[in-house]
């Protein structure tokens, strides 16, 4: 299987910034334990991060030759309805991931605009959400 | 008269996805129908597509020499205020569009940040709204 | 085609009362510009108004013979879900219309009660939303 | 006893509108139903349906010589304070009914402006509302 | 001067119903006590009452020859627009009079949706507020 | 026919508490004039009442075999989603009952969060609404 | 008869400060001319002007000896349950006045909380509007 | 590791009810295929289910001795914050699990009063969301 | 006097949880404290806690023998209507108490439905809640 | 030990107004009562009233000689954020008092901008909360 | 040019209370930086103090005189209706000063009801807001 | 000191839009006055705008070699939450800054999402905030 894993606005701050919230390994480590964890099944990751909307949104349009895609959008989960029709407008299930609890932090990152268009979702594990979120597809 | 056609996020897909809100035809297609409605009256018709606010928004901003704006913003429609600013700094008159019937879908789609500051709205007739949008100017 | 222009509750003083929003002309005037707009392209156009809602709902119920309707319902507008059910019980489509752009004016007429039952919406044009509308079945 | 039955806004429609929710008999069907269980136990059933509020409120007004009423006011039931006050200026008790489930459909029908001035409600039972308003009389 | 006193839905009921809310005296008797006491000051008043707010707003748009019209508008102050865009929509000078202390009583009542076009407003005094209401044109 | 008369928390002081609202027989004596009601028809009801959320969710479950359930839910009706999603896992219809009007009490009272997925609903009608409930089953 | 005139917060500044609402009269003419008003029938007036809420309170708390007190209790109006509660605690009438048509203004004016405790309001009149407060105790 | 599986009110259904939404496998079903899940690897799984939130708040409290929970507490999770508090008062972690994307459901679902005090939340996986939770504690 | 203590969900937990919040006593603990002030005073307690939010009902309910009770109900205070009219249903006057400053607390905390059927409440105070709502029946 | 008891605006007016909610006790003679209780315990009360919210702010500011604040804000209790700034800039621990039921009367008695910067709140005992506070200190 | 300082309700504790937020020095030692940054620029400064609303508003209403007032009103922020029409009543500019950042502390200091009738509003400078302020007439 | 001034969207307009509300310097102008006020003190200033929100981000991202950074966001401010986290994963100070006062304006712009994670706010004053901003790190 092939996955797409998309990380959206300041996740390329990851392992840099609060990291009491987001820990200490930066991006391009998890994404390489990411794709340790996908070859050890024989699947493949490909990665994207943007800090603009308009990339993400572009880039889940033409999505669709993933077995599955795997989103951490950021902020933009909060206000992009632009995000929410991309994915609204794809056959490929898309994940969405936060690494932290968002439910525990402050009021406007309890509401996901893109949650209703996506498969599942999957919040609080850290970097694990990743994975869990890829293992989702081979259950 | 010459126009300027905008359409914002997503609209790319148009004939792609969704095909039961926003019908089959590509936003090529349609374009070549406006263009064709023109044409037909002696005007013209420049075309703009993207899936970046602040494309969108500088687009508008320099838009002031059009004899009038026709925008489907798609989904930016519901909170980029930044759009409702770019489109309050020109003197060109902005008709909104869009194609499907947003007060007949999801809550989020009920509210037009822009629509206070465009000359009008048009919503719910599919393609033949860019063409209204047009006409609108002749009359 | 045969046309119904509906207007609502006080659009009998259009012309006559606040001029900076309505304009200058009476209904009866911008009726007859329907009617010759309608004629030029062979269709016919009946015109109903009252400051009735039990009227307005009546008119509607009958207007299943027509091929299209245009209503501008005025205050009714924003609260009448009487007009709203009534619209839903006939199978003639009914576009919306109103001369000022509703969004630019108070709250109260943000809201729409009878948008999302109407085939689509159009305001902000002045009078000329009428043939717009009008328009809207010829494309 | 003597009861009076009174239908609202777009009553008239009941059987040639949305039947899926209304079903396909008539009013008057309905009301023959009504009358024929009423004359069964020697009571006697009046009818009135109008779409104009006003008609109902003075309809209502000039009820107390009935044992009781039995009101569907249709979408007045969701904004009418008009009807809410006549209700409540006559000492003859006021049974509300709606054919439908209100509470399973649209936001706005979930708001009944009448009930609290109503001595019951009663609905989702289709045309059976009608016949245990009236039962409840005799309980 | 010439007064056009007008009362709203229900208000025929005034002394009839709700004694400890609007006392015992009929609509005609408040009426005639109003007619003396213009007379008293060599003043005219004329006096409308209707359950239908078609009636009401119509009435209105036609006060322009009067010195001050007395309105109240009975339940129809609490949700009716098309009221609003009436008074809006005349010259004269529109004063919004309750019997009753509509601030004091149940929620709803504590909203008038006419109160920001009228030119004052004049509540929970009784009969003697239509009195005031007069004076107020003398003073 | 068979029915289950399920009666929820604290309704098993009815008769003993607040006897101005809910009367004083106790809910064994309204239980046997339903019975009496039943016989004389040829049916037969069981009942059911708990103070347990649990315990109603649990008996509801089961009651697929009746023709029809009865269920004063008590003040579980304001909040009670476990009891909504068990109504809505079993195919008999169940009729939502209150002997007293809610929609005249306190605010929370007017909120049934199983109005949505009952067949119907009938309130203000002291024991008598018990009655109704079955009759609406043999009309 | 005895009257107390009491005006709040900033009233001092009548005349002085955005005429264009409140006039050119400063609060003393005001006065003397209500004092005229007041003898002329035979009736006296006293007057208090503070801009501490805590004055206000004590001298309403005080005016149990009067016939009745008008009261101008500014932005008060809009917060101050100190003041709600003394106008509660007394057995004379107090007639809340505005000299704007609080309606008409900013959000924050349409609310008063002294209202409910008033015996009246009388708002949109200007300085008459304090005249007609003292009127209505002779009516 | 032992993890503890706990499943809340109405989700003793499970496949029997509502099988769109939530398949046709039992919860013994499912708990089997996780026992089976868990045996693979070395891990052992207890499972607990009740439509009672005592005896889960209960459950919950003598958790401690587990390396984790797994929690699907059903409709308690909207509004059992007795359910919250008995999470918050154990060492060990809980993780939120439920079947459905309860983000595209009822809006009284897109609320999770237990999410903040819960380690992380899965939902829209069906089944596969318990396997998940138990491989998070893997990872 | 005889005082009827009532603990509810999750408070058999105090002393053993959030220890900063609740204090490292047990709860029996405290309630051999509370026996201990009583019998000084000639009284005796009952103590009773129970995570069933039913069990609380009924035992409300048979509380009628007591001179009071003391209730903390723990979380059930936020959203338990049934428990609400079981102390209504009683004529026993109900103390709330709670350990914890409940206003200092989440947003949720800050509403007890309860309280409005209570006698009085005293929250802030930890154990020595329950001591002095036993106190305020001597006083 | 040293108390502080305070009492906001209108309570000079206790047993003199609204004696079915206050009592007929004067605040002077419930301050002798509380002044008894303390000598009783040889501690010594302090007695401070005001309706004015600066002298009260003044007087909390000061208090931190005391053992213990007891304030009965009155109306201030719903809106002063500068009282609540008062009680939080200084160290002696603050206990909220109201005589009534706060939770039981008018909604915006409901809130209490003050409660989360006290010590501790107690409402609905009458005179008697003063002394429980005061015998909170001792326990 | 000549500044007014204006300081509300407990800013006279400011060094004394919450260090943390106001940091350590007192009011007079941060008016006495003010004074001497204003002497170096041939500027004079006056300053106020008050924990009453009313001599605030009485002190604004009076300082026309100046080139400029700086106000920090402390906790009247959030409420106080009778300052902002003071601020409004005069001609002076008015700047707002808050020297914590008001935005990320509690929800209630979000909201400054005088915002809009100041010049301009600087905050979450600490002492520095004042100097600034009275920088911004200099440049 | 070096400072990076950034301005978001639309205010690449400034000068050339609006002009009564923004002035008609140009930003390149307002820029200048920056720089050399800046050199004036031996600061540096470096300028950055964009209508992008992701550059914005990536450029706040990259800022912590500066002293400080000047945000004006533009219509960012009200809904850009990656904005605010971008501000946020940085140690260099930021201050807000709008040239016109947005509490005095539409309801939108009341709202700032950046707040309460910059160090300061400054709105207002036009281009003198720019100059504030950088005085407030130098006092």
């Amino acid at each position: 299987m092939r996955f797409l894993i998309v990380n959206g606005v300041n996740l390329n701050r990851t392992g840099l910034r609060e990291k009491g919230v987001y820990g200490t390994q930066t991006l391009d480590e998890i994404n390489a334990e990411i794709s340790a964890f996908c070859e050890k099944n024989g699947d493949t990751a490909d990665f994207f991060q943007s800090n603009f909307e308009g990339e993400i949104c572009t880039r889940i349009q033409e999505a669709d030759g993933y077995d599955g895609v795997v989103l951490n959008a950021g902020a933009f989960t909060h206000y992009s309805y632009a995000l929410r029709d991309a994915i609204a407008s794809v056959d490929v299930p898309v994940i969405e991931v936060h690494m932290s609890n968002i439910a525990a932090r402050e009021e406007f990152r309890h509401t996901s605009v893109i949650s209703p268009v996506c498969k599942g979702t999957i919040f609080g594990f850290g970097k694990r959400g990743y994975i869990l979120a890829v293992e989702s597809f081979r259950l």
